[in-house]
């Protein structure tokens, strides 16, 4: 019986109020673009014309995939949990970032293969180690997806209570761009072949390579196609957990920052299983992976960067964020034609 | 007779070296994508494995145009003022994203047509109470070209002074476009109804009327079509004090970070004047002005963002900041392969 999220649209009776209050900001009409868009969603979220963010937090989940051993990625699956050693030490691409935009980063280890030594800044919220190959059957069984989306719902409960409105999501997982355009396939009918990248590097062989494997697994699939069957087939359970954390983000009324292919996929399934969640969703980067474009027009998605990052991590996500937060300044800091004693000239 | 400026290539010899550190941290061989691309250029730029970025500061050049007489902007001319009062008591569009990623901002009477009182935070280098109506003739003499070259100059030598090694430009000047638009039919070839706008917001009326006043300005135009001609004739103060206020930058070794389309069509006259100018520019944004893409194109520049701003003072400039800041702690702060103790996949 799956958790339900009751996640209500924003109230639209006060944009009208936000969209007059943006229109007397001193520039021409318009003239902010996109800060302009924002600044209007967050005061809808917020329900406020003088919106804030507090705290931002990035929370990677981490995991391994059985998928892996088919050697559909670059990189070996240690990698997982050498890197989530390397977030703890601070010397990844997404530690810099946080320092850089005041971020607090939590560190999930949702199902890594491997045993980490207690004491580490590491929230254990292990369902086991590493999902199952699904070429050979579900990667999880039905009470590990359940697990995963109220583990993940409950790390998102604890950043708000610590007073986080605004949180970006992220993920270390060695294989998981294959549960991702697995995930994106079944609930887009996009084809198989248009959501198939190279991961962290492959080469044009790895990529035929990784589609053939994809292929089978998808041959193999006897589901029935819904959402819940299809996250529970493909895994991964970082992404299963960071599913339940979207929800839970806009249940609280989080703004929820989406980073690139892997949570995008991600954010799909969230909206498919409520479509509510878009209206708190801002999408950071569109990445070079190929199908993320793709993907972030099947859902109407307009990412604010296009820098070619494809790290994951939450970097893509992080990395907007002074322009959220410039959306956010804009509307509170800036004067008005009236105030400014400036000729309106529109 | 004009100043020359004496700006040399970065040493390229540092280029392997820097690739090689970039692609010894953890991450993925280029999965940063564009941060990876500025930490090379900066990182050549300041002839260092370990750049740095110091006292940012955001200069307004601002100025009229006595084009705006024949009705090429939405705007009235008096905004021009009016916005520099807006800029000194930090109510404008650029304060709020100044004070958000720590510039300065240094605001510089060009060429305003009014005079300011004293005790007000503006550099008063102002060469004339606007440019002349290049309908009837050149837009300011060649001594008055000459002055502001050497304005802009003085302006970024005083930054250095201050210990700032990353500039960025912007402006403040009803009819700037219009000007910018003639600059960049005459230096690039492209036919002038390519290279006109909406400026602040006109209708298909208002730009049809703009092509109008601007064909007219150009079949009248009897110079010789050398860039320091061009300038002249056109104008305007603004526009050309940022022209060697670039220049100047450059000779120093200091970062230009380049803002919208006027901003854009001053990078292209000095890249015009010195094509050495090229490696120390970043641009920014690619603003909605039509014409803006257009020009990048034809300078061989990828701009960092694209939100759909148009406002100028800076403002696309200062919102690309944090991604050139995130290059730089890229390089410095990210682990290695070896320290961290995580397979190399690649």
């Amino acid at each position: 019986m799956m958790r339900t999220f009751r996640i209500a649209r924003p109230d639209e009776t006060l944009r009208r109020e936000l969209a007059d209050k943006i229109d007397n900001l001193t520039k021409p009409k318009g003239s902010l673009g996109r800060l302009e868009e924002l600044a209007l969603q967050i005061g809808l979220v917020q329900q406020t014309l003088c919106p804030q963010l507090h705290r931002p937090q990035n929370i990677i989940f981490a995991a391994d995939h059985g998928i892996a051993d088919e050697g559909v990625s670059l990189s070996p699956k240690e990698v997982t949990w050498q890197q989530v050693f390397n977030f703890v030490h601070g010397g990844a691409g997404v530690n810099f970032l946080c320092r850089q935009h005041g971020f607090g980063l939590k560190v999930v280890d949702a199902g890594v293969d491997y045993d980490f030594p207690s004491g580490l800044d590491i929230i254990d919220l292990k369902v086991a180690h590493g999902t199952r190959n699904y070429l050979h059957g579900p990667a999880m069984t039905a009470d590990e997806m359940e697990l995963c989306l109220e583990r993940g719902a409950e790390v998102v409960r604890r950043c708000h209570a610590e007073g986080s409105n605004v949180l970006s999501f992220g993920e270390m997982g060695i294989g998981n761009t294959s549960a991702s355009s697995l995930w994106m396939t079944c609930l887009t009918d996009i084809p198989l072949p248009r959501c198939v990248g190279a991961g962290s590097g492959l080469g044009p062989q790895g990529v035929s390579h990784k589609l053939d494997v994809l292929t089978r697994a998808l041959d193999s699939y006897r589901g029935d196609g819904s959402v819940t069957d299809v996250m529970r087939h493909f895994g991964g359970f970082e992404m299963v957990m960071a599913v339940g954390a979207m929800l839970q983000a806009a249940e609280l009324r989080v703004l929820v920052l989406v980073d690139g292919f892997i949570m995008t996929a991600c954010l799909l399934a969230a909206s498919r299983l409520c479509p509510e969640v878009m209206p708190y969703a801002v999408f950071g980067h569109c990445g070079d992976e190929s199908g993320h474009r793709l993907l972030l027009d099947a859902i109407g998605a307009k990412p604010l960067l296009n820098l070619g990052l494809r790290l994951g991590e939450g970097t893509g996500a992080i990395c907007a964020y002074p322009i959220v937060d410039s959306a956010v300044r804009m509307i509170n800091e800036m004067d008005t034609f009236g105030n400014a004693a400036i000729t309106k000239y529109f």
